[in-house]
């Protein structure tokens, strides 16, 4: 029997007591939103701070601004000093506020475990998000310490309190312990499988850049029979620039926009397109039927590998009952951008500005506002972690890993890249019906122990066994 | 001396006690939108029957469902039957709201005689709209009157109490005695003067379609980040099509919109041009520099006679503070398109649909709310009416009154056209600066007493002295 065998056979033995852990921390109402809870947000940090200090590592609850973070180091195998790699673990022990109560069928920080479809499942805020996926990682710590005594390679841990409500105050602390932080690659469960059945890796996310644009003409609301056919009329021009903000293929017109957008792998594409993704049900879902967005390219490559440009809002003039004729003296949108890894979020802003601009009458004024500006990102997929996580979830799921790419982006993964240089391998267990966020959040009991497996191979992969 | 002179020169003799009439009138607060009001309307009302009463009219006031109406007919000279013209003449006795009352300088329905650049002007409300004017032709019957005691031509008044609240029930008192309101001729005096020296006739009036399309694509909001290349943003489509309501030129691109709209003759070219209209000054004034409109056309031929679409109000998704990715689950805008005489408006609303089907996806669904659709209305310059007018105001002011067009729409003016079959002579005295539903409105006494001579040049030359 292999290291990692015996192992497994460990964690399916005492698989219990995981659950059971699993289980008493969701226990802990430690909603990040609301102030009457943060002493929940201190207990749920000490219970996993307590966890870590009873598996060998160095651990401490740290304080911030807000809710605390808690970071704990373990040395790896004696003696092994740089020979293991170095893993930084992320993940969050706050949860979403249970609103509307109403609508749960059994209260939110009561665990219930019910029989579904793939057998039990846990109801609770927090099932998967984040304390779930988090409980999977700490328990495989605990199957290799209480088999080795140790653990195969370096480890950090970094457990937020604030993921929910916008990390304000992790950021900085990321910051202001750079070096501490240093590590070879960040792990982090808090994303999804493609089924229950076929895991799945997500190697690239989508990044963003949103801005408002104002434009201004008049300087007041004027009578568009006064004025009408003389005076600019700043919702005629605004609509002008921004209906040729994609062209009759869909590309977007901004000026270098798709610099450095390079075309997914034909591998990548094979491997989507295997997936049989349904759009014509993705889209009948929401009540709609042609897809949009860039003519010629696949589903998922249009939603994972391509960017975009959506005007999430556009207001001016009068939008009451009945008329007004009125020649607004402003309007205004606001526009997102999701990037993907070689778009320059700056040059996005840059070009943006120029394609309105060019396309405004002199008398136009317009003003910006950039209320986020983050590039996408993209994690090699023949790097040794992600080859090493594949080859895990293969072993123990039986088939290959997706590697599948991530619409929206996870801020978290950015602040890894850009604060400490960290690449990220996104293996995450949720499925989509997991109701994250929403009333009656589950995660399946099978995902859970195929969750705690998949991390104790990985370790495995990448250490010293 | 002849018969008009001998009037005017009696009008000049006995000036103070029309003025006097003017303020008499303008001391009862007939402001119509206010329910408290209602019993000031009628003493307005029969302010103004009296007074017809006591010129040989025979006058009443007429109930309607809300303020009443004054009706009034003078059979004019004895025995003259059809041979002389029957004159309408139409007016309002109610006014605007005063408030903001802290801004006027004076008690609004106290009139007060000021001295400004022109001379002596008057402060009310009602000052000029429309009481101040309506007086002016009340003043030149009574000239008539007092001097021939008759009146030159057949004449019937219609003074109503509504037309600062849209005439809702005027239309239907119209309706309902079509017959007893047959003329020749419509004359009102509502509109303004070129300047305080040059007289003017209005002699077109662009009509407007107005309405309202809502694009609807999904079935609930969706997030950008997981629905964006993939699910129809509704905001986008809707700005793509309403973007190509003008091309370059400023040309209105709906289908058929310029079917029947006929270029101004080369005579309306060059008095317009010799009026001298500075654009830069208009523009200046509302903090623009650049005129909008249709490229290769005059400025007043662009306001006056060339038909717009202007988009009065838009709106979909957020439109908040900061951020939220969204992609909305339908849009909206209300769109005026002022109509030149020759268009039809019936052709311009299926115009507009069809211009918008054409360009949306195939998933968007539209919908359209018409609010209104009345034609541009055009009084022949070379009537026997027009030309009586101009004759009367260019011996009054010694220069020719200028053919100026309108904008915007006077409902009544279509009322007057659809209803009863009659032009309009719309011969006003009102100046640009009179404030007319602000704060301080104000007649210039020089206005009026040319206004008032002008009125009875005008009995004078289509009548029967």
């Amino acid at each position: 029997m292999s290291k990692v065998d015996q192992i497994l056979a460990h964690i399916d033995a005492t698989f219990d007591a995981a659950q059971q852990r699993w289980i008493d921390w969701l226990r802990i109402p430690s909603i990040s939103a609301q102030p009457a809870h943060a002493a929940d947000c201190r207990a749920a940090a000490e219970y996993a701070c307590k966890e870590l200090a009873s598996l060998g590592f160095d651990a401490s609850v740290r304080d911030t601004a807000g809710h605390p973070v808690v970071v704990a180091h373990h040395p790896g195998p004696d003696g092994a000093g740089g020979e293991v790699p170095h893993l930084l673990y992320y993940g969050h022990y706050d949860v979403q506020p249970a609103d509307p109560l109403e609508l749960w069928h059994s209260p939110p920080f009561e665990p219930v475990l019910v029989d579904g479809p793939h057998g039990k499942r846990v109801y609770a805020r927090g099932a998967v998000d984040d304390k779930g996926q988090v409980s999977m990682w700490l328990s495989a710590f605990r199957a290799w310490h209480e088999q080795t005594g140790t653990m195969p390679c370096r480890i950090t841990v970094l457990i937020e309190g604030e993921e929910e409500t916008g990390s304000v105050n992790f950021k900085p602390f990321v910051i202001a312990n750079r070096a501490e932080l240093r590590a070879d690659i960040a792990v982090i469960s808090d994303t999804g499988m493609w089924d229950v059945n076929t895991p799945a890796l997500s190697t690239s996310l989508r990044g963003m850049v949103y801005m408002q644009v104002d434009l201004k003409a008049a300087n007041r609301d004027l009578h568009s029979g006064m004025y009408g056919g003389s005076a600019l009329n700043p919702i005629n021009a605004l609509t002008h620039a921004l209906g040729q903000l994609k062209d009759a293929d869909g590309r977007v017109q901004v000026p270098g926009y798709y610099d450095g957008v390079r075309d997914i792998s034909s591998r990548q594409a094979n491997q989507w397109a295997a997936l049989g993704f349904d759009e014509s049900r993705f889209l009948g879902d929401i009540g709609l039927s042609v897809p949009s967005g860039e003519k010629g390219r696949g589903a998922l490559e249009r939603l994972w590998a391509r960017p975009t440009a959506d005007i999430c809002g556009i207001w001016g003039g009068y939008s009451g009952p009945g008329t007004k004729t009125v020649i607004a003296a402003e309007a205004g949108a606001k526009v997102s951008f999701r990037l993907v890894p070689g778009q320059d979020p700056q040059k996005v802003v840059e070009g943006f500005k120029q394609f309105m601009q060019a396309r405004v009458p002199a008398d136009a004024r317009l003003e910006f506002t950039v209320f986020g500006a983050g590039p996408g990102l993209e994690i090699p997929t023949d790097s040794k972690f992600v080859q090493a996580a594949a080859a895990a979830l293969a072993e123990e799921y039986g088939r290959p890993a997706v590697m599948t790419g991530c619409g929206g982006s996870i801020p978290v993964v950015e602040t890894m890249q850009r604060e400490l240089g960290l690449d990220a391998l996104l293996m995450g267990f949720g499925l989509d019906d997991d109701q994250v966020h929403s009333p009656n959040e589950k995660f399946e009991v099978i995902c859970f122990r195929h969750g705690l497996r998949s991390h104790a191979r990985l370790l495995g992969k990448l250490g010293r066994a």
